[in-house]
């Protein structure tokens, strides 16, 4: 259940307060160099950091690779890491133990486990996104050679226009209030062929992975929720045989996937994030008892969130496609 | 591939035009109920039928239960299933197996396994749901008496406006053309606790069950994408006790799950389907030398599948509630 | 529960006295050349027929294949098949139902799921096995083009011998008893490099699979038991590079399997039956509230089925083996 | 591929010589209370230490839980730790780099991967047992409170006596030479009802289990290989009820398993060890290049090694029963 993919998996664990956050990255094939340098540098990206919203607070997040590589490359063995946790308040968490907080996972955490983390979410904070993100690390570095790259981007937020923009942050933060949006997300360089024809289509597998990154409540891809709305006609898109002799599409609508399988195409996504769901004012909730109460929220949160995102997303498609560019190795006689 | 699921699982197979299509429904309790005459008129809820856009060609999918039960109950092993291809058209698919269709499987399935069946979509037909449809059946009869319910409907098509009209799909049909639309799905009674914290989020787990679905492009749950636009206090719902002394929230702009587990409140979500890709009228494209020709359909096409698709839906959704609830069997001591 | 396998997987079905035994093989590469025939007469092998002990009584199981293959080559899609059951005895069946006969899964099923199909075994009756032997029979055919072979023979039986007598069985026909014996079974062309090093070692993939077949005990490969009894000197297998280029190792105390992983010897192992539980003479149980019963067997039933179980292993290692030579395509960068 | 099991899960990581070994333990429910000195004590039972053969060149291996606790009681998430190598020796390992160590991984790790960890074995050395041990740990105290306890022995060794010598192994010790041996593990308390008909025996999943532990060459149950030459008649476990209500056999030819499900009675199980294969003496091997050489051991070896083996088969044990404990719930309507 904290595992995700096929050949190549990614099994996570970790608390947001407790001593660490890791995971073990299984099906790397050997023999790739990994620049442990770059990855931390991606790791980097994920920090809250000088854009508006953040809270500037995190500290590095230093990855410590444990198993799999030997010389820089790998051996094809479990790539096993931890991120050392540095924010450890104690004590300070006691009033959040005793109510759940609105669009968290508290009361729903209770409800299936009959127990609960209350140090900062537990194994429900965003916290958890650091090891994917290492993952991620690595399977771009092992996409890279082979000509695929991933790339997000912000693509709107607040009231639904083109790009955020630093008044409308700096609006939402004076009113102790938050923002989410969109992220858009594209894959360059997938072969032709990469997906499963039903239930693990590839978009099938990107949506499960995005979705599954913390406050995500929607997924489209290619022409998306407009296709909807559109006929037939309009969304066709036509092959063609080009001047080096391969095929394509005139038109993208569909996202550079066909029956669940890459055509080739550039594979593009979005994502669309809530608001961040702790405000910096006081919220009414309700304790383990049912009493209304009045939760003051304590430190400082960020009240955008998109930017520290972008590594999150890219490293879940890379997860993705990587994990089907080995399965589809194992397709033809 | 073929197989979705952890606990409870569905694992199918069948081309449009082999002999059957069928599957195996494995985990399923022992000791429930199943009723056959119900079985094999949900499955009827996915044939062409009497709506506007339907071509009417189906004949009746006939199930055939060969394993699982005994004296109409289920015994724990695994209910196997098939349905017999009555539309076996022999001969006139060569001219469709030397040319690539528009926005189908056809030229990204020989990109994957360097061979296709040409016998209208062979594995990559919509014909395969009809083996989730079965499947489905089973899921909600063993939910029912959990009190948990599944429903999806028309949500939108065409323009957006909020129900199709039928004057847009006559409209459309007249023009050779074709529809997509939007369908909602709701689910009531789940009782809070089910999905996974992490990878498996009760969402993502949805998701990627929904866009597995051929022709889907989009999914959302709660108030999706719109919560992007919204701010952290418009979204969020407070916790309140209730009367009869349960928890619940006063809005649900989460959909029903909040970390990626149920509360309680009802799941409701929205699912993209593209317009379907056969028009009526030629299409161009290449061949398998990359030369342009003109596709001309054969036979009958739905111009709109949207109805059909409903029973789909509702068995996708089924199967994930159903697993998740006999997981959550296994996460207290 | 009811799948086997990782890339390459079987998911079967079917009850002893159900409409008919079936199966899902998926992850066949696609563009294989399958031959009807020689899966058909594969699966005949399986049938009780003219050696001793055998009861003569089962009719030809014919295999119905109903997807995956397109002018008999593989399409890259599950094959599903199914073989239907002739013997649908109703009626005679009520006495076993209530009672639990010795060594068999009567009683344990009912511990597990509360309820039984009574009718002959029903799901853990060994009738199971054609679904295996059909899979393995594709497997076979996979493997014999990459020049790996599969070969089961029978061992030993009843007093340790090498091999079974006539006369043996014979005696233990007279007296209403039964008799097991061991198979032994050779892969032969395995490149070295399949397997994997720690909890999917090529061995323990092949134990699982081997001791998943009804009446098994034990499972050893190389030198197995007797390895306990040797030092290390003795079972050293040296390694040479041979006139050919190729390295190998002088002796095969390891049975063709090192560290999990094959090493391009023979590999060979040993499996041992337990005698056929049924024996044609009252058998003392016990009645469903716990009374005290005689049992009287009614029908034929084989006195020895070693023979029968040769295909059955031999499609259980090809199995393995496949999976494991498409596992491997994914290894190295 | 370094997961095993299917509700509780065991994934791991780690080379003999790199920083850590470590893995991540999914599933176990949630309010299970945890001693964490015990379970170090169960680990430092794996430590050579002072029994006749051992190197006492072991130092402690101090267990770091980093998630899935709070205050000492199980969370629900995942249970993530690492052992620390101090064993990091450096540089002393180039001769073995370049050479094919007998009856090790070294020539069929590379034919996989094309490279290998020349480190003292890497990934393959059962240095990565520690892992195991420590999931077994909690698995056995996940167990101890409902009864179900597991204990290993050792059976038999050297010249197949019923118990080892010390006298035996000296003399092995002695010659430079190296012992295997024959392990008994019996579990108690084990409800009836536990395990999978078809592929998911409890054997065979024992079987994996057991057989992918280092060394290991041989599994059995119950009368094993010795029922391969009985008579029906010899190996009947007749039932009875006794006189607190239940039903139990008679006799336990069966080991505890009837039809791959527990039956309530002791589970009890042999499995064979080869010898050591690092003889402190001259071994005759071929380098990379195919060039016969001498390997010189270096530093101290065990001799014999059952002794710490118990454990690793106790924690395997563990793990597969807890796994099948927590399946068996969703087995019921």
């Amino acid at each position: 259940m904290n595992t995700i993919g096929s050949i190549l998996t990614l099994t996570t664990f970790g608390e947001s307060h407790g001593p660490a956050i890791g995971g073990v990255i299984d099906g790397v094939p050997a023999g790739v160099d990994i620049d442990l340098d770059e990855l931390q540098h991606f790791v980097d990206r994920r920090r809250s950091g000088c854009y508006p919203g953040s809270s500037s607070r995190d500290e590095k997040d230093r990855v410590e690779v444990l198993s799999g590589l030997w010389k820089g490359r790998t051996l094809g063995s479990p790539i096993g890491f931890i991120v050392r946790n540095t924010d450890a308040r104690s004590g300070d968490y006691e009033a959040i133990a005793q109510c759940y907080r609105p669009n968290h996972a508290d009361y729903t955490w209770e409800a299936k486990y009959g127990i609960r983390d209350p140090r900062g979410g537990g194994r429900a904070s965003a916290r958890e996104t650091v090891a994917r993100v290492v993952a991620g690390a690595i399977a771009i570095q092992v996409l890279k050679p082979l000509g695929i790259t991933v790339e997000a981007s912000v693509y709107t937020s607040g009231d639904a226009t083109p790009c955020v923009t630093t008044g409308e942050v700096e609006r939402a933060v004076a009113d102790g209030d938050t923002l989410g949006g969109i992220i858009s997300c594209v894959v360059r360089g997938v072969p032709a062929g990469l997906g499963e024809p039903v239930f693990g289509k590839l978009h099938a597998q990107l949506a499960a992975a995005m979705m599954s990154i913390p406050s995500v409540h929607g997924f489209e891809y290619g022409d998306g929720f407009d296709m909807a709305a559109k006929r037939g006609r309009e969304v066709m898109d036509v092959f063609e045989r080009r001047q080096d002799g391969t095929i394509g599409t005139v038109t993208n609508h569909s996202g550079g996937i066909q029956g669940g399988i890459s055509n080739g195409e550039d594979i593009n996504m979005r994502i669309a994030f809530k608001p961040v769901p702790t405000l910096m004012r006081p919220m009414p909730t309700i304790d383990r008892e049912g009493n209304p109460v009045s939760l003051q929220p304590r430190g400082r949160h960020d009240a955008w969130v998109l930017p520290r995102a972008l590594p999150i997303v890219e490293a879940m498609a890379a997860l993705v496609i990587l994990d089907n560019y080995l399965i589809r190795r194992t397709n033809v006689y």
